[in-house]
């Protein structure tokens, strides 16, 4: 039987994983490969902590270069993250005729055009399914599965720990600080939960997404990035009574060529299945124009969820060093020659949504007309509104919570400016959250 | 750019979408592909009637021969159906060195030994993605993407006119025959429902995913499968009343090496992600042992979204073909030497699920104790009971409803049976429905 060397770069949770994986189902992988993956060489800078797993007859270094030298080796798995070592690795491995498989999105899409073109430059592959939606197959799935389609839309919830927390705070009416502090007690969110309350990690992974999607490197600054921390359990239960969840979602949205591209705390019905998906796992919904709608839903993170998609990756590729031709999809799915440099991105402005807004308002009857007057003025007209005296928030104020039609965003903003500049009407920040309609 | 010809057999629903997919996004497909896909030929015995699709260049006859003598078609899509000419020409195909590419279960289930085998001994393939869950990639996802994964289990809604049927059934509080009628005037439903609605379909699309999974081919015959037609509006009622939905699923789960393969309505927690898979929706969810739960879902029929998956198909040989090497993967993604000639299947009667019972009793206050009592005998153990004295059945009878623990199938069919034979008990049939638990 044919044997594939790997090398591992980053002995941590996912590479744990990995380890665990290839030898729990070595049996198995080789019955469906028809050839074995040697895991060859693992490289860590720390070889003395017990991982817990049985790493074989693999040697253990804290030298990269042992692996990059290694000619024996075919595959590189990065799983050392951040931009740094992690590029520097990616690049020389790929320089030296090797594949490389990562899980590494915020390395890709910062650096996307220089690593996926020296990739398609050298005829070799990318794998990075584990880098969105952990263990869901979702990246092979709009690679490939869904290739005849012109993508209309994506919407995700591609951050476990932003849903763990938002599904949390829904569940119990807790406030964010104290969901959060749980859930990092649990592991399930960093001690310096930035990256993925604030909706970095899910705009790294959109932009990946997108880039499969059409064919086109994004720049992280042209996604439109907001996180949940301002989301209370109040508005959870207003969303609730007025037939939504709140998710944080990653949105890309295909409009004659003008790509919306924008990760936000958003009110999605209750019908739709995204709301369904709770706790820390992922789905990406994803709309073509020949498939219709489709669901893709899994574990989004955990080191053997993630395993398997870095696992699916390496056997991918082996199959393309079995089979002895050219490298068979490239990384993004797209030609070398058809990969556009830049999409047209909409300006958040010229989104058009319904909106949810909660103004804080001073309990005062005339505050409804103006505020209402206000909206109208702008042509924002109004859906449902929900005034309740005895839910007094701090300070003798009042939440009120409107949700409007379809308007413009650039109107919107324009008209909640106005309001907070009216003396004596509000007591408190506004919030707007986006609607989702489909 | 390379061009790749294919010819089509078969020009009715999917085929004409398959046409329209191939022309409306050509440029999206080239830009992918690197390639030209190219429909040569089309083959029907009809070729009088107007599809509304432009065939361009094609040249359409009614012999197959015209394109299995074609040496510059690489790639024969079969969309007749059927296991008569369909597997014919399928064999040909193999036999002239000719990918395959077919939306056909029925045939692939019947004659998976024959087929899958002609294709692996010719080193080509055969595409099928479009013969399970219509649009949804769920066969390359569990091939390919779940490839690193022991899978545990398969729970699918994959036939949409039962699922169709179930949902209406559940949101008018109508009659199976009722909706039934109303599915076969909206084109839902065939004229002759039986293979749809008693689960045959299901059956066939399940052999497929089970063979996928366990590298085995498996008898129609093996797989346990009962239909909907038994299921009434008041089912579904108490099922609600209980925190379920009915679905009829497909079931594989693999305890130890032996494999339960069955088709039968079920009983779903309403909290599971099936249970909000509603109308001609389907859906797969897979447990894999590393990746855990997962989900595929999309629509499970349909001119366009079944010509996404022919077409996914289509564009994936093409890639084999342009990367220059053998194929890549094999149909069922195991290697030749590594697939079982058939598999241990779990008996019924060793089924170890809770149960929902419906008996139609006499309306007198011992039945309850007599009927619990013939079930404690044989060890089932009962969770919840309704007895509604006001939802009379015809006859005076009232519908008694009994949800036990897990119980042995054996067991509980026995204890149904003893309950019959008690005169003065019953005033009807009995229906159980297992209970799916995870």
């Amino acid at each position: 039987m044919d044997k594939i060397s790997v090398g591992l770069i980053g002995f941590g949770t996912v590479g744990s994983g990995l380890v665990k994986v290839l030898n729990e189902n070595r049996e198995t992988i080789a019955n469906r490969l028809g050839a074995e993956v040697v895991l060859k060489r693992i490289v860590d800078k720390d070889t003395t902590t017990d991982r817990g797993v049985d790493i074989g007859g693999a040697i253990f270094t804290d030298n990269a270069d042992d692996i990059l030298n290694d000619d024996d080796i075919a595959i590189v798995v990065e799983l050392i993250g951040g931009t740094g070592v992690a590029k520097e690795l990616t690049l020389k491995a790929l320089d030296g005729g090797k594949h490389v498989v990562t899980a590494n999105k915020a390395l890709l899409s910062t650096f996307g055009r220089e690593i996926f073109g020296a990739a398609l430059k050298k005829n070799l592959t990318i794998g990075f399914e584990a880098s969105v939606g952990g263990g869901i197959p979702v990246l092979k799935s709009l690679r490939e599965g869904l290739t005849a389609n012109k993508i209309e839309s994506i919407c995700g919830i591609i951050n476990g720990t932003a849903n763990y927390i938002l599904t949390e705070m829904g569940d119990k009416g807790a406030k964010f600080e104290d969901v959060l502090k749980e859930a990092q007690e649990k592991g399930y969110a960093e001690a310096d939960p930035t990256y993925d309350v604030e909706g970095n990690d899910t705009a790294h992974k959109l932009a990946l997404l997108i880039s499969m999607a059409y064919g086109a490197y994004i720049d992280l600054s042209d996604i439109y990035t907001e996180g949940i921390s301002q989301i209370t359990p109040t508005d959870i239960a207003f969303a609730d009574e007025l037939g939504y969840k709140i998710k944080l979602l990653a949105v890309a949205k295909n409009e004659d060529g003008v790509v919306s591209a924008r990760v936000h705390p958003t009110l999605l019905k209750k019908s739709h299945l995204l709301s369904s998906v709770n706790g820390v796992y992922n789905a990406v919904f994803i709309e073509g124009d020949a498939v219709g709608s489709t669901m893709f839903y899994g574990q989004g993170a955990g080191m053997m969820a993630t395993a398997s998609a870095v696992a699916a990756d390496v056997i991918d590729i082996c199959r393309d060093i079995i089979s002895g031709g050219k490298v068979r999809v490239t990384p993004l799915g797209y030609s070398e020659s058809a990969m556009k440099d830049r999409l047209s991105i909409k300006e958040m402005g010229e989104l058009e949504v319904p909106y949810y807004i909660r103004f804080t308002a001073v309990d005062k009857a005339e505050v409804l007309s103006k505020i209402t007057g206000v909206l109208g003025e702008h042509n924002i007209s109004i859906a449902s509104v929900i005034q309740e005296g005895e839910v007094k928030a701090e300070g003798g104020s009042v939440p009120l919570v409107i949700l409007t039609h379809k308007a413009r965003e650039a109107s919107l903003e324009e008209s909640i400016r106005e309001i907070e500049e009216v003396e004596g009407l509000l007591a408190g920040k506004t919030l707007f959250i986006r609607v989702e309609e489909s």
